[in-house]
């Protein structure tokens, strides 16, 4: 199926009552290891007959990866590619609309196979809720569809325990800050916070490094890759020193509050 | 066993050599759902043959409750009471001796299980390394121990998907706060932030309440109380007219960031 096909038909409300209509299901998987997906994640998305997921061109996705081993034979797979994006800044309008369009699309698919009468999980790396591309679903379909919302195991979460750091304590605040705000703003930020978790690192990482020297933290700082997984590599911020840091990695300040 | 028997030895590092300790497993139960556990936390609990866990006097305990279903017989049961303070403000230092004292013995009675060759999974509901009281016996038992973490759903990542709210979106900064932070502290975090959460409320609900007002945020604010669980309840704030708000309760307040 083309899934930039627009001829695929929604019905409306009202006339959906004659046919028994599929639910959404959105799945959270965790923050890699297969064997951290929920009891419930793994029957749902075994009960359902489609399996969705997003994934960019010439690979299988992060989340299909992780759902590898749980997925029954025979299970129809809806792979919703991102489209490619590499040459537009995130900040653009062309890329907004680009990504727009993607969404719309998608939820298109994923409509045809619930007005059809199928279930569709909807399968996510981390936490469905929590920065996840499964939310720009959820807004355009929860009008229209049942949608159960399955939490996943956060990235954080998975990097804190792997670290073996707890990250609050007491009193704590904790402060999640996107790698994409600005220096200024992260600096701020971070030294106003008791605890903090700076996630979409990429090409942010060097002025991620520059706010934590800013704000005084860079010797409490760490930096986890790929955690939880095979891949898994943790380092003080301090001693990274190369500017490469992939998608799936992301910085811990830890709290260092009340301790009876 | 009496737990406050400060006579149950402790193997220093260098006598471990001769027997095989046991391996310490903190594992994360989730917001309250027994399906939420993750298979790996079903795996390790079901694998030791100790169980322990944190609980008030007079009842079996929040962890116990959740994990109740995948417990299988034969298994060792450790609980570790938690002192009656309800009389101490956790503010005076009264308190404070009285929760170490309580940790030091706690941990004492699981080192013992450590030392005698058995491994201890110490279950917690949520997550154990987010305001977890797991990381007071990490805290005490990591240089000396092998210890395992597993990551369990939050409670605030359980009711954000129970509510059907997104908490955050693109570049959205995420506030935690614990609702025990002064009603000023509270009203100025809030008015800084994209989205929050709110944990601790209990007796803080009415300055929590008070501090949203003051941040212009009470409209958009959702109250969640046993998130998951049968006795789920989810309100806005603005409509929850009592001052009640039970230990698990939280307060969400959604980012509106961008949404291509």
């Amino acid at each position: 199926m083309n899934i930039r096909d627009p001829a695929i038909p929604i019905i409306a409300p009202q006339k959906l009552e004659a046919v028994t209509v599929g639910t959404l299901h959105g799945i959270g998987l965790g923050p890699g290891d297969p064997e951290l997906l929920t009891v419930k994640a793994v029957r749902l998305l075994q009960a359902s007959p489609v399996l969705a997921y997003f994934a960019k061109k010439g690979g299988p996705g992060t989340a299909r990866t992780i759902a590898g081993s749980w997925i029954l034979p025979g299970t129809e797979e809806l792979r919703l590619y991102y489209p490619i994006t590499t040459e537009i800044s995130f900040k653009t309008r062309a890329y907004t609309e680009q990504l727009a369009s993607f969404y719309e699309d998608a939820a298109l698919e994923i409509a045809a196979k619930l007005t059809a009468g199928r279930d569709v999980a909807l399968i996510c790396e981390g936490d469905p809720m929590f920065y996840g591309s499964f939310m720009h679903i959820f807004a355009r379909l929860k009008e229209r569809f049942r949608i159960s919302v399955t939490p996943g195991i956060s990235g954080m979460s998975g990097c804190w325990s792997a670290a073996g750091q707890p990250i609050t304590w007491g009193d704590d605040v904790l402060t999640i800050l996107p790698g994409t705000l600005p220096l200024d703003v992260l600096s701020r930020r971070l030294a106003e916070t008791d605890a903090a978790v700076i996630m979409k690192l990429g090409t942010n990482f060097p002025k991620v490094r520059q706010a934590l020297a800013n704000a005084g933290l860079l010797d409490r700082a760490l930096y986890v890759e790929h955690g939880t997984t095979a891949a898994e590599r943790i380092l003080r911020v301090m001693e990274k020193t190369d500017d490469d840091a992939p998608y799936f990695s992301l910085i811990l300040v830890p709290g260092q509050g009340r301790r009876p």
